[in-house]
């Protein structure tokens, strides 16, 4: 079966706070990197899989996303599927 | 000064174990998506910053990487700096 590579991105929504890329960007400020900002931060998850085809592995991922990688009231996703060398 | 939107991917070097990504492989195993191997878990940080050119915009990344954003010894960090419309 077919072997792939996805990376995933999961970004708190652009309407929620968030917190953590807040701090980041006040402690990038105190460092002197003042010209920065509208810091965000998120989660970027690669993993390989077989799938029967690379649109079979975009909809795997999918469901991976929206079953427990993400959480979809607060979060959107990306997904970027591409076949591995092995 | 151009404005610029940088993207900064840290991730834990090849070399060091993911506890938090197999941790979320057997999860996935546990849902059903057996055919997921090899995942893995960094940071996805997005910013928007002010630089005098591209070429300063990511020495700036690199500077924030290397004093905040990535723990360079267990840690990678890959950057992408584009103009931003703004």
């Amino acid at each position: 079966m077919p072997h792939f590579r996805a990376t995933i991105t999961v970004m708190l929504r652009s309407s929620i706070l968030d917190v953590q890329g807040k701090t980041v960007e006040h402690a990038l400020h105190a460092l002197g990197f003042t010209a920065v900002e509208n810091v965000r931060i998120g989660k970027h998850i690669t993993l390989e899989l077989y799938a029967e085809s690379h649109d079979a592995a975009i909809e795997q991922c999918h469901q991976m996303s929206q079953q427990l990688l993400a959480n979809t009231i607060i979060e959107d996703y990306s997904i970027i599927v591409e076949p591995s060398q092995q």
